[in-house]
Parts: structure tokens; sequence; C-alpha cells
């Protein structure tokens, strides 16, 4: 194997005007995990290793002898392109702590390893998700003030995107981790996603100032007392419309429940229209002219368009992605874990996180 | 004013044989409640005291004089229609237990009230969700052994249906109100909705027992080991599919979010479909060949076609429709609250409560 040199500044590579450095961002492909075959992910790692030629080394960790098979049947490996080994495999369904204490040669372990030393800057998987939160959090460490990592995603709402955390990086959460979510997910929105001033609501039931349950009533005067554009309780029908808010924050089982429901929904509704439409030429024909939009409606059930979802909070860079991407959505989310490195999204966080609590302390 | 009289064995006229009686179900329209005009509801009415001529009386509940004036202009008042003079209103977003102190002649209270007195079996409302059920909780009482009650809602799912409690009629649930939730349910799928043995699964974040947070784990215990087909963990995915179970279990703070959610979305979709539509000539030519899909999919959002959500556990029967009820949502409300009456609902929960009560004390 050949791995780019590590950095001076290693792990996060932060300068002192915070500007992106122009350097080289090294990311880990975890090319074993997920739903399809290994070598959808190589395409995906291939893609962006074009698209992304002068900034972009892409490091495809698992086993290495099929990578170079299904790398020659592809065209080759290029120049910003290296393989390290990883034989062992961890099933999408494994128990994570298990698979991790026996798995230290599976990809996840292997390429969270890399990004600890300090040999990769970023680590990008489609594999068990609990796995991957898992190594990541013990491997990489949590950042300083944070208390618990939470996975944000991008959903997409037809004509507008909400960045949704926790989407299921832990249950049971307190007051404190929402706050932290929402800081960190206001971090995400505004330097990756794009958006200017993003504005943060909290997931309830009412948009009352005291609706909700004990854990949204506690949560609602720490949000109204941070330094973010806080819009107050949010119901899922404003989050759902184009001018609601950016950020949505909630507890992870239910952000997972949502987001496991809507995708669900979609993906049923799309299912089974696509099961109806070939029953009758009458409507096989009605496809055909409104296949553009119901191709758009189905597209927003994956959320893979936009990228992955990262894992905020840990001391280090990982972007979780579908179970079922295809070579596109790992492109894109090889694209995203890039823009995490140049925009030194993680220093940000720490930043944010430290300015918070200075002012509670002060309070 | 007439009303039927009240029967010997109000509230719930139970017989020993557990059959229907055959006698007449007075059933309480609340006409002021909900989001459309009155007169749309009182159309509903008439369209269910026409349906159910032999052994349904309804009770309309409202301003009197409109609504004298209103069935003028419908065709007048058949014999199985009374009216109750109810002139206050409680508005959709007022605060319930302020709004219940303060208006003690709007058509909620008066209304609930005539169940409470035993002058009718069943409240059907549009109205303010809170208030309605706090209403019926304080009016009616609870029945014996339901520490909280809980709103079920059947959500259809395209091609099946599953019935989900608690959708908002509480938050912050313990275990034992899951479980009561499920018993509850599980009647409510079988004499009304018509499941001949309703799978019961408990909504959490993955299928393996020990997945879930600290309240699903509790209840799981409590749900193995009750006289219920438990199919276990359910995730969105699974409650989605056609097989995976009748009854879906949760918290109101999720059961409502989810609602909500399956439903914007929706009708989001349907909403942004009748946007592009008329941009292009192709696009409207598919519509028109499609229409038929696209109307059933619009028709799974609304939850309307079935009935309307009771709220389980009180002495009585109340059903809340949905704000924007037209007529004929109005209509199935009424024949949802004659199947309560009919099928004695309400002693068959108090029975399978205190069975499950008896079993844990056994052991």
């Amino acid at each position: 194997m050949s791995l780019p040199s590590p950095h001076p500044s290693t792990p996060s590579g932060r300068n002192a005007t915070g500007q992106a450095s122009g350097r080289t961002a090294r990311i880990v492909l975890d090319v074993t995990g997920g739903d399809r075959p290994q070598i959808e992910r190589l395409a995906g790692a291939l893609e962006a290793a074009r698209d992304f030629v002068g900034d972009t080394h892409i490091i495809l960790c698992g086993p290495q002898q099929q990578i170079e098979r299904d790398l020659a049947t592809l065209g080759g490996k290029p120049a910003n392109v290296s393989v390290v080994d990883a034989p062992e495999r961890i099933g999408m369904h494994e128990s994570p702590v298990k698979a991790l204490r026996s798995k230290k040669r599976s990809s996840i372990v292997v390429g969270v390893g890399l990004v600890a030393d300090g040999q990769a800057d970023a680590f990008v998987s489609a594999g068990n998700t609990g796995a991957v939160a898992a190594a990541s959090t013990l491997k990489l460490g949590r950042l300083k003030g944070v208390q618990r990592p939470g996975i944000a995603v991008a959903m997409r709402m037809l004509d507008h995107t909400v960045v949704a955390i926790d989407v299921g990086a832990s249950v049971d959460s307190r007051p404190m981790h929402l706050l932290h979510f929402a800081i960190m997910a206001e971090v995400f929105a505004r330097e990756v996603v794009g958006v200017a001033k993003p504005r943060v609501g909290l997931l309830s039931v009412g948009e009352e100032d005291t609706k909700g349950n004990d854990l949204t009533k506690q949560t609602f005067d720490l949000l109204a007392t941070a330094d973010l554009d806080f819009v107050g309780n949010v119901e899922p029908k404003l989050m759902i419309s184009k001018g609601g808010c950016d950020v949505i924050v909630c507890d992870g089982f239910v952000g997972n429940i949502l987001l496991k429901f809507g995708e669900g929904l979609l993906s049923k509704m799309t299912g089974w229209l696509r099961e109806q439409i070939p029953q009758k030429l009458s409507y096989k024909i009605g496809y055909w002219f409104l296949r553009k939009l119901l191709r758009h409606m189905k597209a927003c059930a994956d959320y893979s368009e936009y990228g992955g979802a990262p894992l905020l909070g840990i001391n280090g860079v990982t972007i979780i992605t579908h179970g079922t991407s295809d070579a596109h959505a790992i492109r894109n989310a090889i694209r995203e874990a890039r823009s995490f490195v140049e925009n030194k999204v993680t220093d940000h966080i720490v930043a944010a996180i430290a300015t918070d609590a200075a002012r509670r302390a002060e309070d």
C-alpha cells in the first residue's frame, strides 16, 4: 500500500485563519460495508477520484486482492487512489460492540484507525451504522465539551432541505445533548450544506412554547438562550414546509423513527405506483408523461443525492451513507467528506461548543 | 329539543351475552368544532341519519338557531335527528383546560355532558383535540384499571391498515401505559376495524429484542407476557409493509409526530404534484391517465375514509375526527361511533384490562 504522507497539523489540519488550506483531503472509503456489491462502491470512488483529482486522495479499505481485481475491471487504479487491506467483514446486522471486538481487521476498524492515526482525514462507510458510530466514537474520541455524538442527515423535502439531528446515534437523550446536537448541526448546515444563517427548530407536538414532553420543555430554554437563530418548537407540518426551519433537533429514538418512516413511506408509494402502472395501458402512458416528476419524488426518498450522514461530535470526520448507496451516492459522500475537511467543520464545532459553554458559565 | 329516552342499562348498555342488543345508538355530533363550515358537518350527519336510519339517532350539538337554519337549507330534519343548543365555541387552538373552564355552554362541554348523563352513547367531534380528550377524560372518567387514555388511529398504508396508539392523548408514557394502549387497541382492531386476530408490535429503532430506548425495553417484557399476539419490536419499515403488524404501540409524543409527519409528507407530495402538473401539457396528459392512482395516494393522507380516532380508556365513546373532515368523513366517524356502541367495545376493554391485571397478580 501507499498512503499520502501525514500532514504536520494532523489530525484536523487546522490553520490560524480558518481558511481552507488547499491541501489534499485524504478520505478512507469502507469498500466492504453496504448492501450492494463492492464494485458499485469502487465505481463511486473512481468517479470521485476523477472529479476531485486536484485535492483528494481516496484510500480504499477492504479485501485487497478483490479490490485490485475489481479495479482492473473498472479500468485500473488512478494515482490519487490507494488500497489498504482489511480482509474481515462486519455484517449489516451484527452487534456493533461484539463485532468491533472480534474483527480487528475489518474495514471499519482498520479504516477508522487510519483516521485515528493521522494517516487519513475522513472515513466514509455504507456499512453497519452502529459499528461505524461506535468505532468512530471509541477510536477518535469525542470533541471537547461534547457529551454525545449525534448523526445528522440532510432530509430532502421536494423543494427544500432540512438537517435533522440526532437520527439514531443514541436514545434517551438529555437536554444538554440536544443543545449540543443543535450547535453542531447548525455548523454543519452553514459550513457544508451552505445555508447562510440556519434557523434551528425543536421537534415537538405543538408550536406553543409550553407544548412537548419533559425533554423538549427542558431543552427549549437551553436553545432559547444559545447563540442560535432558534425558531422555537416545530411540528412535522412546519418542518415539511419550505421556510419552516433549516435544522430540526430531536432525540435519536424519535429522529431515527421519523427518518425511516419518511423513507419507507416514500419508497412504498413509489413502489406501489411501480406495481400498479404495468397493469393498464393507460397507466403506462400516464407514467411516461409524468416520469420526470415521479422520479424526483422517488429521489427524495433516499437522501443520497446530498451525500451521507455525518457523525457530529467526534474528533474526526465520519460520514455514514445509506446501505443501498450506489456509485453516485458514494461519490457524493466522498464529496461531502472532502467539504468537511476543507471547511474545518470539526474546528468550527469545537469553537461553537466552547463559546456556548463560556456564555453559560458567565450567566 | 327531543332526545330519545335513556336506556335502562346506560351508559354502556351491556347485556349478558355480549351480543349487540339491536337498540338505537344515540350519537352526539359536535357541530361547532372543525376547520370547515358547520353545514359540511351537518350534511355528514344527514348522510349518516339516512344510511343508518333503523338503529341510529343523531344529536346535533351546537348553536341551535344556526343549525335549524342550515338544516332547512339541506332539506329539513329527519326523525332520527335532534338538536341540543350549545352556543359557545372552543377554538381549534385554544388552551383546552382554560376553554373547558370558561365555556360551559360550548359544544364540547355540553356534548360530552350528554354522554356522561346517560342521554347519549357516543360523542363525535372534529374540534380541538386537546379539549375533546380533556373533557371526555374529566366528565366520563377512566375505565377501571386504565391509568391513561390513549388516542388510536387507523393509518392507511396504501394496501393495508395499521392501528397506531397513542397518537397524542399524552406524552412521557410509562411502560404500564403502553401495555394498556396495546390491550385497548387490540380490542378496537378486533371489534371495530375487523381484524380477526390482531398482531401487536412495539414501535422501535430496531427489530432485535434489545433495541430501543428505556421505555420500549421495559415495555417489551410487559407486552411479551400479555395475552396478545405480540410480534416484538417493529421498525417503521415493517409497520409500513403489508403483513408487518395490525397494531403499533408507542408513546404519544412519538405517535403524534409520526402521524403528522406521514400526513404532512403525503399531502406535500400530492400538493407538489398538483403544482407541477399544470406547468406542462405533457404533465397534464400524464395526470389524466394516472389520476385514479394519484387520488388513491392522496386519499391515504387523511385517514378519514375509515372514520375517526377513538379516545380509548374512557368510560364512554369519544371519536375525534380530523379538523378538515368533510361530510363523508363525518358520516364515517358516526358509523364508527355506532360500531363502538353496537359491539360494546368499552365492555370488551374493561374485561381485557381486568384479565391482564388478574394474570399479573397471579404471577
